[in-house]
Parts: structure tokens; C-alpha cells; sequence
């Protein structure tokens, strides 16, 4: 036999050999996740959120393994901006919960939180606590990686930690940029919190972010007098009325929060549970996921065309495109001959 | 000869023959819009809107002809919450170029534009003295065809107005949404025009906005005492400090504007006229362009692949999702597919 033909038998055999690796190791994988070993979770997680083509597949596998998606899962969107205190809200808020008989994720996707960035203000030791719990788990946002403030593989760390059994998804996003409605279109429900305070600034926060909130907490409610907090209340609520109704007609609510006095969390923690009760039996908690996954592949058609484009060869990112040809003529060209 | 060797001889004829005919079309059209012949111009208008697939390839052809782009144009984003006097601003500000020898194309894409839905009071009969100037072209929005605010083939209007030699393309938008990142994308400059009053509400304007904006305009200077849009003025001015320095190094300048004040009109036109020079003269007008013909081309791509895969039969708009298939990895095996 010569070298040559020897050394493709080697290969071939070689791919074999990793195909049926990479098969065993998402079962493997699979069962560990699905058994709570938060390694194994941890380890999934960074698969899923690889960028390389090859490991997309592999990917993809162990999700479709997560699939039917769980319906008994609540997705809670937090926003806010940075120092309104959502990460020692949250905290509180997943102790709480967890304590309850709840299992917690947390995963943050601002990159300026504590959570994902360690304490400035000895808030480290309060969090590694919670990390330790084995209700609770935390995933701090990679580095690079976020698309507007929200991380591009967000849905599908979420799809793994439902796997793993965690009942409850906390989504950690700064509001200041357009990510929210990305993060609308992935959570059930939408908490923004702002400080006591004018309702005239709105405090950085963007207009249209106010109205896709479902709940508003005035937070650190212990730090500010009392009349301060209701003065705030009044305003929001009164902007907030000015609202069109929205379709699953859950009205608004509008509440003083803090991480350190408990009635006020609990107050917080069985409004959110209204509105999941509420959305559930009027069917839009249903019908809102059922959306979601439509748009999700709506927008998935132009990174798998990304995707795909590539692997013949053709680099869309970095086709130059001349002054004598028109952008979407070239594009239509491009795709076009792909196509035939 | 059978009959149906016969017909199917007729129809390959007929092809060859719409065929001719849609070429000999794009060529008389072209002609016709190079000679600044308004209802060609609007024909032109109008193929190159439709949404229909068989519309698509005879745009391209005409829209080809008119490049390359020319590079001694300038396209003008005038933006503003409704109620701002836009309209009537832009009827000023285009008589006024048109009176010095320019041509002034006026693209509305704001729903609520009194150039687009006619007068409310008493505008009418001016609008229509300006479009009746041979130097303006005046082209409202098509309804239910715009994108986030933004007409969906306005960068194809602007390359046809630029064919039939208008220099100065206005583009008419409203301040609210994403719209204007859309627009800022397809223009050279970023006027947002404000009333004079407290700079804390921002007015309805989002912040990021203001961000853009490469000129604000105080408008209704006329009908304010001086010392409120003096104030306006400093208040905006101090807002514009903390931003950060833009990559063309101009400095947002900030202005009383007035559609009756000749003098302030004009200082805001020499502005204008200022803002191309520096950009001219340091070269960001040139990059600017060439690096939104590449967006272009990328923004193209997602569109382009729902057109080519509509000819395969295959729609991808309302392909249905089970919820035991995973969005992306479906999105990846369509694509892959029809790859393939």
C-alpha cells in the first residue's frame, strides 16, 4: 500500500474515531447536566457559547437534547442601570427564592455587574455564599461576546440550565442600549428597576424601555425617606397609565424594593408570581413562547446563512463590494449562484 | 405541429419579447430621469419600491445605470419629533438652496409629515408653490412600507433622485425609534431639530439620538423670547460637552433655527455647508460613504437570502418551528439544504 493511501485510511479512520467521541461526549454530557453537576453545566455552557464552526454542531446536538423546552420555567428579565443595585437585589432576590425550594440561575449579561465581574464593595463574599448554595447557580457573562448588552447564545444557556432542572432563569441586562428588546424577546417577563427620584430624567434609562416593563421597583427603598419613595411611586405610576394596554392586559405594576428589608422582597417576589399566574391562565404565557421560538429562527436565517456561505468558501463579512455594483444586487448575485 | 410544441414555442416567444421590452423599458426610463423628467423620475420611484420578486431584477437593472454613485451630493437627515416644524423648516431650507442654484430632492419617510399627508394648516398651499419649482422634487412616503421609520428602499430612491441630478437629498424623519440609526447609515449629516424649552425631558427625543446628531437646531426661534432659547441653547450645549469626540473630529454645533428668519435660516445653511467642508477636507466624507456601501451590501445579505430561497420555493417567513426542533440548528439545516 503506498504512503499515500495509507495515510488517508489513517485519517478516515482518525474522523470515525472523533465523530464517535463527539457523539459519546454530548450523551455523557447530557446526563451529567441533567444530573446537576454544575461543572458539567459550566462545560456545556461554553460549548454552546463557542463561536467555531466546528463546534457548532456538536452544539446543536446536545441542545436538540434539552428539547421540548421546559413550560414550567419562569424567565425573568432584570434591568437597570449600573448602581441602581440590581446585582445585590438579585442576590437577595435568588436567596430568597432559593429558600423557597427554588432552583436559581443567574446569568448576567452586564458587563459592568458585580456578578459577573467580582465585588467592588465586599459584595464578593455575599456572592461566592450564593454561588455555594446547590440551588443556585451563577454564569457571568464571557467577555466580548455580547451583541447590544445581551450575550449572543443567551437562549441557549438558558435551554441547558432548564435542562439541568433550575426552574427559575434570572437575566441580568443593563438598560441602556437596544438589548432590551432582545431580552424581551427571550423572558417572560420584564422587572425594571430605577432609584428613588425624579420620574422626569428617567435616570438614563431609556423611554421605550419603560414601556416594556412589566414590573418597576424603585430600589434601595431603605436608603431614601419615605415620602420620597412614594413621591416616585406616584410619578411612574401616572406614566405609566399613559400606556397603551398591553396585550396580555397585565397591568404595569410599580413597587419600592429592597435587598434588605425582607416584606418588601416578599411583596416584590408574589408580583411576579402574580403575573406568571396571570399570564398563565389566560394562555399569553403560552402563546408569548410560542412567539419567541418563531422569532428565534427568524433571526437565526442570517447567521446560518453566515454560516453556511462559509463552509463553501464564501466569506460574506469580507466581500468587498465596489462603487459600480449595487449592494443588493451583488448580495442577491451572491446568494443566488450559492443557491444553483 | 402539435399544439402544444405550438404554445410552447408562443410562450418562450412572449418571454423573449417581455424580456425585450422590460430592457428597452429600463433604458427609456433612465433616459427619461437623466433629463430631469419628474414623472419618470416617480415611475422610477415606484418600480424600485415594489416588494414583488419579478419587479426586483428590472430595478437592479436601472439602478446599475446609475452608478457609480456620484461623490458631489449631500445627503441631508433632518430629524424631529412631530410638532417640531420640520415641514415647514424643509420647505424653507429647499426654496432657499433652490434659490441659490441647487436641487433639492425632499424624501419624507415620517408618516405624520404634512410634505407626505398634505396640510393641516394652511401648508398646503405652500408646499405645493415648492413642488412646483423645476429645481425641487418632492416624494412623500408609500404607507405601510416603511422599516422601523425608515422607507425599506430609501437608499435606492436617493441614487435615482441623484441620477436625475438633484445635489441636495433631505431626508424627513421622525425622531422616536431606531429609525435614525437607519438613517444616519444612509446619510452624511444628522440634523435634529428641537423646541426651545428645558433640556432634562429631551422632549421625546431618545438620548441616543442626540448622540447622533451632527447639528441641533433650536426651532420656532421666531415665536420664543430670546433669553428662553438662549437658555435652551446652553442647556444642549453642556448636554454635547460630555460627549465623547466624534471620528471626524467636528464638534455638533448648536442653533436657533426659524422658517421665517431669513438670517437664521441662512446661518444654519452655511453651517450645513461648513460641516461638508470639514468632512471633505479631512476625507470622512469619503469613508463615510464607501463604509455605508459595505453596510449596505451586509444589510443585504438576510434580505437576499429570502429572496433567493422564495425562488426555491421555499419561504422562509412563515416556515413553522416545532418546539422539539432547535430555531438555529433548523435555520442551519434550511440553509444548508438548499446549499447543497
Amino acid at each position: 500500500m503506498s504512503n499515500g493511501k495509507r495515510k488517508n485510511i489513517d485519517d478516515f479512520i482518525a474522523k470515525i474515531k472523533s465523530k464517535q467521541a463527539n457523539k459519546l461526549d454530548v450523551d455523557v454530557l447530557f446526563q451529567s447536566v441533567q444530573q446537576n453537576d454544575k461543572t458539567a453545566l459550566s462545560k456545556a455552557i461554553t460549548l454552546v457559547e463557542s463561536q467555531k464552526s466546528e463546534d457548532i454542531e456538536t452544539a446543536h446536538a446536545l441542545l436538540e437534547k434539552c428539547l421540548p423546552e421546559k413550560s414550567n420555567t419562569q424567565r425573568i428579565a432584570i434591568t437597570g442601570i449600573p448602581g441602581v443595585g440590581k446585582s445585590t437585589f438579585i442576590n437577595a432576590y435568588a436567596k430568597h427564592l432559593s429558600e423557597q425550594g427554588k432552583k436559581v440561575a443567574v446569568l448576567s449579561v452586564d458587563p459592568s455587574s458585580s456578578i459577573s465581574q467580582g465585588s467592588i464593595l465586599g459584595d464578593k463574599t455575599r456572592m461566592d455564599d450564593l454561588a455555594e448554595l446547590p440551588n443556585v447557580y451563577i454564569r457571568p457573562t464571557a467577555t466580548g461576546n455580547t451583541l447590544g448588552g445581551v450575550h449572543l447564545r443567551t437562549r441557549e444557556v438558558m435551554l441547558l440550565c432548564e435542562a439541568a432542572g433550575y426552574d427559575t432563569i434570572i437575566i441580568e441586562t443593563v438598560g441602556v442600549g437596544q438589548s432590551e428588546h432582545e431580552v424581551k424577546n427571550m423572558t417572560d417577563i420584564m422587572v425594571v428597576m430605577l432609584l428613588p427620584g425624579s420620574g422626569d430624567s428617567l435616570q438614563g434609562i431609556k423611554k421605550g424601555i419603560m414601556e416594556t416593563a412589566d414590573i418597576v421597583l424603585i430600589n434601595k427603598a431603605d436608603l431614601f425617606p419615605e415620602q420620597n419613595i412614594n413621591h416616585t411611586l406616584a410619578d411612574y405610576k401616572k406614566a405609566m397609565h399613559l400606556q397603551a394596554e398591553k396585550s396580555n392586559k397585565w397591568i404595569p405594576q410599580i413597587l419600592p424594593a429592597s435587598a434588605f428589608e425582607i416584606e418588601k422582597l416578599e411583596k416584590v417576589s408574589a408580583t411576579i408570581q402574580q403575573y406568571f399566574n396571570h399570564n398563565l391562565l389566560n394562555g399569553s404565557f403560552k402563546q408569548n413562547r410560542k412567539a419567541q421560538w418563531q422569532l428565534w429562527f427568524k433571526k437565526s436565517i442570517g447567521w446560518a446563512t453566515q454560516e453556511a456561505l462559509k463552509s463553501k468558501g464564501i466569506d460574506v463579512e469580507n466581500n468587498e463590494v465596489d462603487s459600480d455594483e449595487l449592494p443588493p444586487a451583488k448580495a442577491l448575485r451572491l446568494i443566488k449562484n450559492a443557491l444553483r
